[in-house]
């Protein structure tokens, strides 16, 4: 058996997705700066997603700007911001995604801006007053970088509070939702954010292309200078394929999202269940009351086998991830775990669940799981 | 009849290229980055892929890195080389893609380092004496960046000669190739560039991707901070379906390179004879001896009707350029033919040919163009 549980890392392309990005591959090559027919039609389909996709976020068309993914995307944020407009001091957590912290190592390691990183709990969870003592001590312009969900435990930031600390301390708030976008209900008129990065390819569109959000009170400069496409914040012809299968897996996403939610809680509920009843001493990472509906952490015990957990669990048609991802390949450690006090002799997997997934591929899964750790 | 004479612009993608991309889209949607089989699956992809660009360049695997297109490529080898190279002085031309332009603009407002532009002749030549001139005179780190081929009159800088000219001074020499790779030879064993910059978008492969060569001795530091992919030096999930287009296209243009030259410079030969005996008082701009064989600038004399001649072609099925496709969707009298000292009355129509373009095109095009433009 084949199964996929590694959605937290990427996704398989929708069916129209793909579809939606073949045709355009066949027929629509002009460019959209062209002002011929072959580019009005290249254009007529960025900017056709890029109304879909602010629509479905309650942003202007105006606030939308494509890129290569929440990598660059939170890139801009950071390193813009401090640029443009005039952030002195920013503030995250040491659970951030490396797109984050490595950006924020640059960002101290060169004195651009002073960085603040907020304790985490053992469940991943940051300290909302600890948050607002740090803002309310420090008058001068501050960007708050926290992301909406952990991609390795799942904890979820409440970002309705950390936007109402945000607004409370006159802070700008970037937003990572490469976990969360079109997971689950994002929309900048009730979570003011300043900004808001996606990656499409976490949400069943293609690798390569994500957007950011930038409320237009906090309009940046390029970070890449050319051609001034995307109204001169990101030059560089676009890649109009995988922007129109992102716009459509984004609309798709919000319109089966109750549907979708209702099916993943019950797999890693299943899941739970199952592992619980029957594998000795694990331990689920992450906050349980805030904790996303398809990624679950499975902390294993040292055993002579759980070494090669992971190995046996490729080797069974299992695809799941040890940490992140989009990391350099190479299985440690990771930071999130280390932040959160995890024992690092315990082996940890993360399962990352999506709605095409069955309590079929879980079954299978604890059978194999109950072959290379202690059963109950 | 409709005619894409604007392959300068873009290009449509190649039918081998179009069933690469869409078999990964079907298939292959593990993230390069994973451990598992789906991960290593779409691992082998993007290394075939560079694989393949790296052996048709003459240059080793480790110094191919995958970006989102030239844009970016280019970006990288302006600002990493004065940030981690310790570049001070730039030297450059009027003539370049904006995405040269607006970046040194950028160096010289925050006086990142010191930029010079060599002038250019009335078909658009540096001054090579010049260059070495100015190489000469200066004894701290420099960069010079010029590119290939000139995207709006075809005009070919001697890069071979830059190479040998920087190399006496110790100047790192970045190449924006986009108009050229793919289409002319190029082997970084023979003409030694510290930078090579491509666009895939301009040799039949998609959008929205792209690559860099650094010559192993000046490896940068990242644009863009994050996972640690293309090994530390450009980080974000990769486009993978897009890299290996590029690759399958790229190599396609290797193999077809002799055959593609020969019909492409017989369809302009043919543009050429046409027009210069059946339109009046019209003038080829760029240089005659060295401008590339797919690249036709015509300025045509100022007529009542000469300020719609964009319109009419384009209404006649005729996809063509008045300037850099890549600037704001705008026509405007481009900052090339302005550093040409072309008068600004005249109407200039730039026609790019590909390989895919007939004689019959050619007719159909002459025959609209002598409608809107005086005769013989």
């Amino acid at each position: 058996m084949n199964v996929y549980f590694d959605n937290a890392s990427t996704t398989p392309l929708l069916t129209e997705v793909q579809e939606v990005m073949k045709d355009i591959i066949t027929d629509n090559y002009g460019n959209p700066s062209s002002i011929h027919r072959k580019g009005r039609e290249a254009k007529i389909v960025i900017e056709d997603a890029r109304k879909i996709i602010a629509s479905l976020l309650g942003a202007s068309t105006g606030e939308i700007f494509f890129t290569s993914g929440a990598t660059e995307s939170n890139n801009m944020a950071l390193l813009c911001s401090i640029r443009d407009l005039g952030v002195k001091h920013i503030i995250s957590s040491p659970t951030e995604h490396h797109c984050i912290l490595h950006t924020l190592k640059y960002v101290s390691d060169n004195n651009l801006a002073k960085v603040t990183y907020l304790e985490v709990d053992q469940n991943g969870r940051i300290d909302y007053l600890k948050l607002e003592q740090i803002l309310a001590a420090d008058s001068g312009k501050k960007l708050v970088s926290l992301m909406h969900v952990n991609n390795e435990i799942g904890t979820i930031h409440d970002i309705g509070m950390i936007t109402e600390i945000c607004t409370k301390h006159s802070a700008l708030f970037n937003c990572d939702t490469s976990q969360s976008m079109g997971k689950m209900p994002l929309n900048v008129q009730e979570t003011k954010v300043s900004f808001l990065c996606g990656s499409a390819h976490k949400f069943f569109a293609p690798k390569g292309v994500g957007f950011i959000y930038i409320k237009n009170e906090n309009m940046i400069k390029p970070l890449v200078h050319g051609g001034d496409q995307e109204r001169g914040i990101r030059s560089g012809t676009e890649n109009i394929y995988s922007i129109a299968g992102m716009s459509k897996a984004l609309e798709i996403a919000y319109a089966e999202m109750d549907e979708r939610i209702d099916t993943v809680s019950k797999i890693k509920s299943y899941f739970i269940d199952k592992a619980t009843t029957q594998l000795k001493d694990i331990r689920i990472n992450g906050a349980k009351d805030y904790s996303a509906h398809n990624i679950l952490s499975i902390s294993f015990p040292h055993t002579e086998k759980s070494d090669l957990l992971m190995m046996n669990l490729d080797i069974s048609g299992i695809c799941a991830s040890s940490g992140s991802a989009c990391s350099s390949g190479v299985e440690n450690d990771s930071h999130v775990l280390a932040a959160i006090g995890h024992d690092p002799l315990r082996k940890t997997v993360r399962f990352s669940f999506s709605h095409f997934n069955t309590t079929e591929e879980v079954d299978y899964t604890i059978d194999i799981l109950k072959k290379y750790s202690p059963t109950i």
